[in-house]
């Protein structure tokens, strides 16, 4: 899309740090990383969401992704990493370009994951099992 | 793994809210959600983390991924959806066998991001840049 930031990063328009680069995949830094060596890894081809995202261009990002992560890995001598794909404004998506974070993380780094708490009961648990497979198409 | 809480799972020694199953990966509840319908995508066969899962497992789960995403985000009508891969302690993994969240996740509910900051210097970036290549396999 000839407006979308990341595509104009994939067709290399615009700049940027570039460390992984095929036919279909890039990565490159994110300028304003959690953790230097923060990596996006991103299809070249446009598509907003995982929602909207070929099964293949999910595969071929994927298999870049663990690639990556272990440089990152080993760039950084993290103690932990974190893939994260975030869809849609509610979920934190800032680029509307499919993309996968690569996070490196360090014990005691502080940062905390979201609260989590059980089910109000077994009949909640057994109504959103039984939705969710509804919806399984 | 014989003492694998997912292995026990996914062998069905122990009982879970399955919402999706196939010859090699499975999808079921969690019971403590950051929202109801928070899912968790495994592959049956043991591995810990994103390192040691074969590429093919991998793009065996981003498909299933995909596909049980659109059937959380359909019940439970939510305006956004992460999918989180967690790796090690130093990154927030509690159970040591390899796990996709997908937390539907909705606006307003409060929730934040990690804080990112600019790298101090181009020499820094670049730095890392290289030290990201040079580890690539």
């Amino acid at each position: 899309m000839s407006d979308c930031l990341f595509c104009k990063i994939a067709n290399k328009e615009i700049p940027s740090n570039i460390v992984y680069e095929d036919e279909k995949v890039m990565a490159f830094l994110d300028i304003n990383p959690v953790h230097p060596g923060h990596t996006l890894v991103v299809p070249k081809n446009h598509s907003e969401t995982i929602f909207d995202t070929d099964e293949e261009i999910l595969k071929s990002l994927i298999a870049v992704v663990k690639k990556v992560a272990e440089a990152v890995r080993l760039a950084t001598g993290s103690d932990g990493l974190n893939i994260i794909q975030n869809n849609f404004k509610a979920g934190h998506q800032v680029i509307p370009h499919i993309h996968f974070h690569i996070i490196p993380r360090f014990e005691g780094d502080g940062l905390k994951t979201w609260p989590q708490k059980p089910y109000e009961n077994e009949d909640q648990v057994k109504e959103i099992e039984k939705r969710i497979k509804n919806n399984l198409l």
